[in-house]
């Protein structure tokens, strides 16, 4: 069977030191529905029992995990590949932001490519000759006065943008799912059953601020953002309390 | 010396059960800038060692933190609260990207509005009494499959977008000018006033629903956008209509 084509890029783990720490980035990966993990010479050997125990629910991503000898082999059939740093390194390369960085993998996976992210040892970070394999740079806009992402973190944020960048049901904007909101006639007639209470109990009082303060009520249901069921609770409130008046209390 | 204004959303952990996550959360939010954690009713007490040793060198922010007995104390100056929730609740809130959330947020601030985030216990979340207080849900686009971030990393992909958000300076329409927004103490109030009047007037009934019915009650007040004349316009409402009432109509 054919290999299926590349629809993610490949999380490359650079000679990462403690077992727990790769665990944490599977688990990390996996959030965000990544779960092709590439390691670099792990210092304490592979497979590590202490990845296994961290990384409960994305185990799967470490029985398939792909160990090489150098950083040059685990990328060696990658298009376009981007090492994520903290640090500037004084090597020229584009710097991307996380977001940038995973739109431009997206598009050229859609264009057939395949890409892989690199992702430094946890205290050091990458060596500038990782960092040369790499056509760029991702860098976290992190608090200069505390840059200090550990290695799970930078590929949790990474791996967000990844489903950011490719994820169909984006929601930019604010949503209510399932929410029936009332129609025009029902908030009218909500605020006139208002009213017309209200004239009863005498609210609006003085007589020279009635239209005034009838207008500004009016306007106050109009800008609510009112469901049919809140509309109802409005009736049913108003409702209520003039029972309890009919009935003296 | 008067306050500063605040220029940043407070980062609230709710019900937080081990030192350790909120000593990480302490550092994801320093990696972002943000440094005004609440802590509401920590399950092991406060100050706590192991937060402080987790927390190295954002170990400020613990020294900083304010503790407070209930949710709806940690968030009763704030204009605009959203809670942090990965399951749909059966509440009707708007439900943000954390990218909108933070830019909504971001906006507020610059329009001089204070602004909570909540962020549930470990294991269980948020429960709906304290979702209820909120003004709208972030939700995270994690993984269907695999859903389980924690505490720190919620806190850090929220970060993450507070600073993405405020990085650079986007120009927003201020809608509304001049407006004066009812602050979430001002919403709780008028919150409470009708609960009562409603429980004497036998609103919540039968008694097994009374409890569902108040929060969907509390809800409802705290998810519209209330100016502190609106609030005043409901007040006196609900005390003209018991005057009324006790004047036997």
């Amino acid at each position: 069977m054919p290999t299926p084509p590349a629809s993610q890029p490949a999380f490359v783990l650079v000679e990462p030191q403690m077992g727990e720490n790769i665990g944490a980035a599977a688990r990390a990966m996996w959030n965000f529905g990544l779960d092709r993990m590439r390691l670099v010479a792990p210092r304490d050997g592979w497979p590590n029992p202490k990845a296994v125990a961290m990384a409960s629910g994305a185990g799967r991503l470490l029985d398939a995990a792909q160990v090489f000898e150098t950083t040059a082999e685990a990328v060696g059939e990658a298009d376009f590949v981007l090492a994520t740093t903290a640090r500037p390194r004084g090597l020229t390369k584009p710097v991307y932001s996380p977001e940038a960085a995973m739109a431009e993998i997206a598009a050229r996976i859609r264009d057939g490519q395949k890409a892989a992210v690199l992702f430094g040892p946890e205290r050091a970070g990458l060596e500038n000759s990782d960092i040369a394999l790499a056509n760029g740079i991702i860098s976290v806009p992190v608090n200069p006065d505390f840059p200090s992402l550990n290695l799970a973190q930078c590929v949790l944020l990474t791996g967000y943008e990844w489903r950011r960048a490719t994820s169909e049901v984006t929601p930019r904007t604010v949503e209510m799912a399932g929410t029936e909101w009332a129609n025009q006639a029902e908030i009218d007639a909500l605020s006139r059953h208002y009213e017309e209470r209200m004239e009863e109990a005498g609210f609006f009082f003085p007589d020279h601020k009635a239209e005034t303060m009838k207008r500004n009520l009016r306007n106050l249901w109009s800008r609510m953002p009112l469901t049919r069921s809140d509309v109802q609770t409005f009736h049913g409130m108003l409702r209520q309390i003039v029972r309890w008046k009919d009935r003296g209390g």
